[in-house]
């Protein structure tokens, strides 16, 4: 479904060579800073810097119109003022650009006529040359694989598997921002604004076609078309998973959506009762969509309800055991008990008092015996063939008193290493604390390893039981 | 109320000496790493090493045995085998110590009768020699004003109003290294354990009385004496607030709390509707319990309900209106419009496209007539006076790249100077991403010029709703 898509959106997300409306030799104006971002991300195609000003930006020639650039273009970026977007666009049609991102902002989101009937006149317009509009009002397209950032800022993370559109662009912004932190990897994403023309419905459509994105994340703050948005969300979340935070839920944040991209909200449990009878998968904030999206390209088509937490790596494992044991539980997690076969392992290697044999498993004992007792526990939990998933909390605050830098080293090793050797999930809880170098890196390590990593045990737990009621609810995949 | 047990603890938290029952020339043994700590950590007072092998540990000699310490001793912590703990009590009470802190684990939380009978004793001998125990299976007192660590860690945080009683030493030692992570500053702690005979009342009491704590947060993972506990919790949340995170709510988590401290729990409902009619602060999570007690120790006495937000100093402050609007909301905050003096400040200042002169207030057109303007801004919504509290959201992902590291640096300077000059609450959101090392270091100047600082802007809007209900139902404070 929607393979037309891939075909129409190719010059789109994979242009051969972009231009940019709006720059000139000086380097703050946004359209210079796009310039220098596309240069610097390693754009491998042409680029053209459109501005008045004559000169040079970067190397580049500053071409003074569109019409004048020597190549062919397909996707145009603009950043000049409201009142010249009209023109614009005729350039645009006679030198045959099949899409133009505005960066642009004063329309209908203003709550004046005028924005709103300029935006009446661009798609008309953008309709008779055969042209594809983005925006007004926001960052444009992000393609890692094809190094294009997110916006007028240099930075491309890796490419993966986690597709994303967002009404915002500081939003869109911040989800790249935490893809480079969180190594969540995005095979393409969007910021469409006020979505005059393409919109919400059209991407989410391309991405469910599109073979690199196997999970899709969006930030929405109202739609134009309604009903055909609720159709295309039913749609795209029967071919992959769809999770979907809408902006806007109460009064004043759906007015203020009302004057960021012209969004006319409809009430919050209009939208959850609607993105419940569609399938995709509803969540309230930047952490729990950056979360949701993060399990479900780490851990790819899994579920299971049965969960072990080892906790008290080097200490302190009890208070750890209580509260994790209370935030999965609440959550809706299973904890087993552990077969008897593991349990007499676990007796051998840790002894028996102040260790609590059961799940949770605090393995602190492990320690007097060496952390070859310790990596043996471990992997004994991990091997229970009751358990589905492990949950490790590890405490940086409480490690390196324990076990020095390379002590820490050492169980990073064994954790990344365990994970290469065992198909089954092993999920890491790193709280923060007064180790934040320390911590950083360690997660930096484990999430490269393909971990998923969460500073809480109620965020994990959370993450864990969304995947496992979609796999649930969809046992073909 | 409780004013005697300002008197009967004073050698508890205030110790002339310390013994420490089980050091060694080993440095590695818990005793030995306990003397270390109270050294490093500038315990002022005489520290006696006790062990069975001869020596020196850091410059100190090791006494056979405590009767021969050459000195009174007001506080006793011990790390042997629990077979030796009641002949310890006797040396004890020869020694007319005052308290005695077992460390030492393996009783009534083994769950077997041997573990029980042996409390059973250990009480019994306590209660004949006038000696107060803490614990055992606890890390016992944390005061940082008398240079008493919290366990074997040599870490101490600055002294400050904060209060806190755990059950469990893994969270207290986790409170203590939040607590110098974001500057909330304990009056002092206790880590308590199996409570055999200082239990969470006695300490809840004390903090009720000390002069030096405001605000009391608990970690609790059951009673042994229940309607006892319910009783002083009413009481001592008459005197000040008090916030507690009870352990063991789920069935598992309960078991774990068993084995943990011995700890019979009982049902979450039932301790929820206690804490409730005892009008204590019930939380559900480490960092609720943390974010509760940094506002109460960074606010004061403060209420109010009507807050500001802003966002965007940089840019993207549309996305970040429409969320933060909802957290607000949704927590039960109002945002009510801004005066018609500041929406005309904002307007000869932000000018109107693109910027919102609502509330939310996004500010990022301030950045094109330069910082001064987003200065202006920021004060002159601080200076409404419809409004109870600011928050601002900042973004090092967004703010670096348009300020530079010294922009970024001038923000930071201009909060903390206005913080000085203004008395309303400024609230910061500071949202974790790729510029990790600079977003901690500007979480640190603010928490240190009295800021609240929060991660994301859901957790600062619960923590403010926390306080300003807490103050509404105590207009007297």
């Amino acid at each position: 479904m929607f393979e037309e898509k891939l075909k129409e959106f190719e010059p789109i997300f994979y242009p051969k060579s972009i231009a940019v409306v709006g720059a000139s030799t000086n380097e703050m104006k946004t359209g210079s800073r796009w310039v220098k971002a596309l240069i610097s991300a390693g754009f491998p195609g042409p680029i053209y810097p459109i501005g008045s000003s004559e000169g040079v930006i970067s190397g580049l020639k500053i071409f003074p119109n569109l019409r004048g650039a020597p190549g062919e273009v397909d996707y145009v970026i603009v950043s000049i003022p409201r009142q010249s977007v009209l023109e614009l666009l005729d350039d645009c049609a006679a030198k045959k650009v099949k899409a133009v991102h505005f960066f642009t902002a004063g329309f209908s989101e203003t709550g004046k006529p005028e924005g709103q009937e300029l935006e009446e006149q661009m798609v008309k317009k953008a309709r008779q040359g055969g042209i594809r509009i983005i925006g007004p009002n926001c960052l444009g397209i992000y393609c890692s694989e094809r190094k294009i950032p997110c916006g007028p800022l240099p930075k491309v993370g890796a490419s993966g598997s986690v597709g994303f559109i967002s009404q915002s662009g500081g939003i869109a912004e911040k989800l790249t921002e935490i893809g480079i932190a969180r190594h969540i990897n995005y095979s393409k994403g969007v910021s469409f604004g006020n979505g005059i023309d393409l919109d919400a419905s059209d991407f989410l459509q391309y991405l469910a076609a599109d073979p690199k994105t196997i999970v899709i994340g969006a930030y929405l703050e109202g739609a134009r078309r309604g009903h055909h948005l609720f159709d295309t969300v039913r749609e795209v979340a029967e071919i992959k998973p769809l999770v979907i935070w809408k902006g806007g839920r109460t009064e004043v944040g759906a007015q203020a959506a009302m004057s960021h991209t012209g969004s006319l909200a409809s009430s919050a449990a209009v939208w959850s009762a609607m993105l419940k009878q569609a399938g995709a998968i509803e969540v309230h904030s930047l952490e729990e969509l950056t979360d949701t999206l993060l399990i479900f390209q780490q851990l790819g088509c899994w579920k299971g309800n049965n969960v072990a937490i080892i906790g008290g790596l080097a200490n302190g494992g009890g208070g750890i055991s209580v509260s994790a044991s209370d935030a999965c539980m609440e959550s809706g997690l299973k904890l087993p008990p552990l077969s008897t076969k593991t349990r007499e392992k676990l007796s051998d290697l840790l002894g028996e008092v102040g260790s609590i044999l059961r799940n949770p498993i605090d393995v602190s004992q492990a320690r007097r015996h060496g952390s070859d007792n310790l990596f043996k526990a471990i992997e004994s939990v991990v091997e229970d063939s009751f358990i589905d998933l492990v949950l490790i909390q590890e405490d940086m605050d409480i490690l390196l008193p324990h076990f020095s830098r390379e002590g820490v080293e050492r169980i990073n090793d064994f954790l990344v290493d365990l994970r290469r050797r065992q198909n089954k999930p092993v999920v890491v809880v790193l709280p923060p604390g007064s180790a934040e170098p320390e911590r950083l890196d360690m997660e930096q390590r484990l999430l490269r390893a393909s971990m998923p990593v969460f500073t809480t045990m109620e965020r994990a737990a959370k993450a864990i039981v969304t995947i496992n009621k979609y796999f649930d609810c969809h046992p073909e995949r």
